[in-house]
Order: C-alpha cells, then structure tokens, then sequence
C-alpha cells in the first residue's frame, strides 16, 4: 500500500445527535492517529461546539476545502469543511430538523465523492435521522431509507449486503428492512449465493486466508430435514453446494440458535443470516450492554459495513441518540471500532 | 408451603445419553441436597453405572417403589426404580435404541403421574432422544414431537407456552416448532394475549411481585410503524392493550434486536417472543459457552420451562449429547439451573 496509515473520512452525522460529540472523543484517542490519518467531513462549527460537550476544549480543530490540507496530527481534528449550518448558537441539538437532515446527507455525498476519487482510502459514517434527512429531501423529489441505499445510488451499486461485526463476530443479512413474510420469500438460491460471495470477499478484505463461512437456516433447527419448511432443502443447499463448488468453504444450513455460540468458541469467521433480527440479535445482545447501577449504556459496540460496494463503508451500529446529544455521555466504542474496521479493510485490499 | 424444602422428581431421560451422569454429576453436589430433596425417576442399574462415568462410586444408590421410602439425604440418590433396561451390560451407550426410548417415555410418565398425585412438588425432565422414543411409541399407535407434547396431554392441557431462562434472562414463545412462515401466520392476537397471560402468572409464580412483560414485534423494528409488515398494528398492539386492561404490565411491541440487552441491563423480566429463534438466539448465544482452548463446551447453561400446566416442568435445554455420553465430560450446569427453577417455582405456587 501507498501508506501503511490510511486515510479514513468520517461523516459527521446528523449534527443535532451524537456524531459531532462521539468523533470529538474517538479523536482524542491518539492511539487512532497512530492506526490511521481520520479526516471529519461536516460542518467544523458543530465540530468546534461538540469539544465542550465532552469537555475538550485543548483540542484544535483544523477547517480544510480539500484533503492535502489535513495536517492528521494527532491534536488536532482535520474538518473537511463544507459549511452546513447556518447559525450554531440558534441550532437545536437532539432535536428533529430540515437544516440537520440536509447536513447529514451533504457529509455523507461529500465522503462517498472522495472515497471514489481516492482521496480518502475508507468512509465510516455516524448516525443519521432518517425522519430529518427525508424532511430535507423530500422536497426536492429524493428519498433514502438509509446510509446504505445513499451509497449504493451514488455508486452505483446493484449487490450488496449489510455486515454487522462486533469483535471478531460477524453477521451479514440476505435481506434487511422488510416485512418477516417478504424475508422469508426473498430466501433464494441467487440471493444466498449472492451473499455468501459477498462474506467470502469481505474475510479475505480483512486479511483471513481460508475463510469459513456458516449459513444459517431460515427456519428452527434448520427446518429439521423439511419438517419445519423447505426453504433449507430447496434454496439454501443449493447455493451452499453452488459456493463450495468454487472453492469456497460454506457450511450449512445450521440451526439459528446455536449457530453463533459456535462463531464465539471460534468454529466460524462469519454467519450468513437469512433475515434482519437473526443476524441483528446476536449481535446487539452481545454488544449492547446496559449499566444496572449507573442506569445507562456502559457499551454501545459493534460496526455496521456495507459489503459490496466499489469503496469501504463501515459505520457506528447505533442511531443519533437525540435524547443524550449534547450532554457528553454518549460512548464512542461503536465508532472507534468502525474506524479499525476501515483500517483493517483498506489494508487487506491494497 | 408444608416443607420449605420441596420434593423436585426428575426424569431420567434416555438411559443412552447424558440424562444419567449429569444427574449424578448434579446429585453430588451437597448444596442442592440443602434446597430440595431430589427423586430421579428412571432405572437405579442405569444411575449406578453413571456413578462410574463420572468417578463418584462412593455415592449410594437407593431404589425405591414409593416416595415415601426416599431418604432425601446427601450421599444417597433416591431412585425410583421402574426397571426399563433389561441388560445393562449389552444396553449401548451413544446409539439409538427401542429400549432406550421407551425407558426415557416410561420415566417422564411417571414423573407426570407422581406430580399430578401430588407425590412430588414439581418435575424436571432430563433429554430424551425424539428418534427412539418414536420408533418404541409408534408400534404402540403413539407419537410425541416431545417432551412438552407428552406433558400437554397426559395433563389434558391445551394452552402452554415453552419459557427458556438462562438466570433471570427469561423468553417465551408464541410459537416453536413450525416453519417460520406459519409462524408468522400464527402471530394473533388471541395466542398473544394467552402467552403474554402465561409469562405473567409465571413471573407470579417465581415471586416477582410486579412483572415487566415485554412484547417483542415480529417485524423488524417492530415494523417501524407498518413499514415492514403489519402484524404488531393488527395483532399485537391490540394483544398489548388487552393485557393492560387487565392491569399487566406489558411493554411493547419493541424491537426484537435491542429489546434482550435490555432485558440484560434489568429492564424487563421475561420477553414475549413471536417464534422459535427469537427467543433461542439470544438464550443459546448467552448461554453456550465454547472453550477455545479445550475445543468443547465450557457451559451449557439454561431451563426450558412450560408454561400452562398444572403440575411444574422444568428441563435441561440442551439434548440427549449421544456423542459424549458415558465419557463423564457432559456438563450438568442446565440440570443444575433446571432443578433450581422448579425448587423457586415450587415454592412460589405454595
């Protein structure tokens, strides 16, 4: 590679939640500027106000309009600045609104924009409000259910896949955000093998040379030989069967439940889930962890990457929080962990 | 309650699986002697052998043919005897078999029995292999999907529920053992109440003075509103209300991938799950543990509970393990967990 750090552009999120404010304190770790050379693409005023939230006001903040600016020294937080808000002070954080909506979609064209001119060498976006962005597209005749669909229309994108990784533990979904009914009609052999191959790319991204990948059933103990459901029998075998047959080690179909037990105890490097919640359980009940005591999240981990694309995606797995932004104890883990999978995935395909 | 220690009679299980060490495994350990006053119910020849599986021959063996003739004391294992295995010699440990399967069918009979008497407080069912028990059954005209099977109609009950608990991380089921495309067809309102009725008096039954029921959706995130499907805005929602009207607290629907970390963090007390894997991904993934370095389970932790019935069940959650059996290296941690839930449950019907 070019540079063993690479560039990984950051969007800020919707800047009335907590991207501003958990990028602040992911970059004041200066263990991230020793992996990696993170340029923030946003408004560097909301960036500048997001330093009191967390009470760092040492920090620098550096405004740049184009990527050779960025001095990446660690102390100071590069801002791609593209000037989103007009008046900070009147600007209501952990609120809904169109001037945020429209903040968070211009950061995340501008990061996707250098990404495909290679100017940045991975994107790892923060949490928008999907409510806001509409409000903000809408009128303008635009839609977008999410980050995912943004970058798969800006770069063009036909197959993809959500992975949702929390450590070493990884999950990738057939399909997402639809009904459990339309789930389980889009388990289809094309589908299935779309998405294993889609597993198998990302494992040899990420530098693992013989990949396993574990394909779950749709339904209880994998359909128990078609007493519960033929989905195993007539789709999933054979795109498992199609997979092996180009070398690719696919294992499966395996009952659900006790699938990612194994994945834990090492058997697997990556799940195929046949449908949002199976693949987004496991991962949240592991990553999420509530402090009894304290009465908030001590842990908010895990790392949502779009497989697929023609540049690196990973993002925070969480939403904006509207209702803590502004107070400082939002936890940044989500997305420290989203910027060392951009860095573990620029350097396995250079 | 008569006796603060209640009589907890527990099956065997096939006598060629793992039912009989990790019952002597569990029975040696003085503590439980101390909480309850156990009765294994299957064949003293086949628990006596066990007690070499598992290097304890300093133990006792007590075959009884009436409860009253139990000791109930520590370095005695009460059994009441009823003789299923002709040889235990030539009786194969880790296969199949007519004799085995009907030895695990006849134990569970007669612990039902013994409760319905009110001989025994509450029943704990060690596995049974489904194969053998139907190839002993279906000669007879018989045939059970399982335990919870057998149960319902020798008690004559029609509405149950399958609750699993790992500690107090507890799940119940709309539905378990059909494809998941039927399971979301019996995703109604009616069955909704009943289970979300079922997971109350449970709670009530475990002492838990002012259970928290949440409601899982089936969807999704929950169907965002109907977005993604419109079983929580018909069914549900309205299974919800009824609930609350009665003075439940039931909460919900909420989405299934954030609603367990809560349930972990002590928001809730049991999830009303609407199919098999809802809830057993995140008991089996909590609750099975691999050991990396040994490459085999390190624990198996957790109770399968029905609901509904008017006698007490609780079982170990895992299988028969045939490929281990008779090598004393099953874990007896889920009986453990199974005999402390029926004990709690015991004495909160008292």
């Amino acid at each position: 590679m070019k540079d063993l750090k690479p560039i990984i552009g950051i969007s800020m999120g919707d800047p009335a939640g907590n991207g501003p404010e958990i990028t602040v304190k992911a970059l004041c770790d200066k263990s991230v500027y020793d992996r990696c050379k993170p340029l923030v693409v946003g408004d560097a005023k909301m960036i500048e106000q997001a330093k009191k939230f967390v009470h760092q006001t040492q920090i620098k903040i550096n405004p740049v309009h184009s990527v050779s600016d960025a001095k990446f020294e660690y102390g100071t937080i590069d801002v791609y600045q593209l000037d989103l808000i007009k008046d900070v002070d009147s600007f209501k954080i952990g609120e809904i609104s169109v001037e945020g909506g429209m903040a968070a979609f211009e950061s995340v064209r501008k990061v996707i924009e250098l990404a495909l001119n290679k100017e940045v060498d991975a994107t790892v976006t923060n949490a928008l409000n999907k409510e806001a962005m509409n409000l903000a597209l809408e009128p303008k005749g635009m839609h977008f259910d999410g980050h995912t669909e943004i970058y798969a229309t800006y770069t063009n994108t036909k197959k993809y896949s959500m992975m949702l990784a929390h450590n070493d533990f990884r999950v990738v979904h057939v399909s997402t955000h639809c009904s459990l009914v339309e789930a389980c009609r889009r388990v289809k052999k094309d589908r299935v093998l779309e998405v294993i191959n889609l597993a198998y790319q990302a494992m040899k991204d990420l530098g693992i040379n013989e990949p396993k990948i574990a394909v779950a059933g749709l339904n209880p103990h994998a359909g128990e030989n078609g007493l519960f459901g033929r989905e195993e029998i007539d789709e999933i075998i054979p795109a498992i069967n199609a997979a092996k047959e180009k070398g690719i080690n696919a294992i499966g179909p395996l009952p659900a439940d006790s699938i990612f037990s194994k994945m834990l105890g090492g058997w697997y490097d990556i799940v195929v889930c046949m449908y949002h919640d199976q693949g987004h359980i496991p991962v949240k009940t592991l990553g999420f962890v509530y402090d009894r005591e304290k009465q908030r999240w001590k842990a908010v981990e895990g790392v949502n990457i779009t497989l697929g694309l023609p540049i690196i995606r990973t993002s925070v797995d969480h939403g904006t929080g509207f209702e803590n932004a502004g107070n400082g104890t939002s936890n940044e883990l989500s997305l420290v962990n989203a910027i060392d999978y951009a860095i573990r995935m620029a350097k396995g395909q250079k």
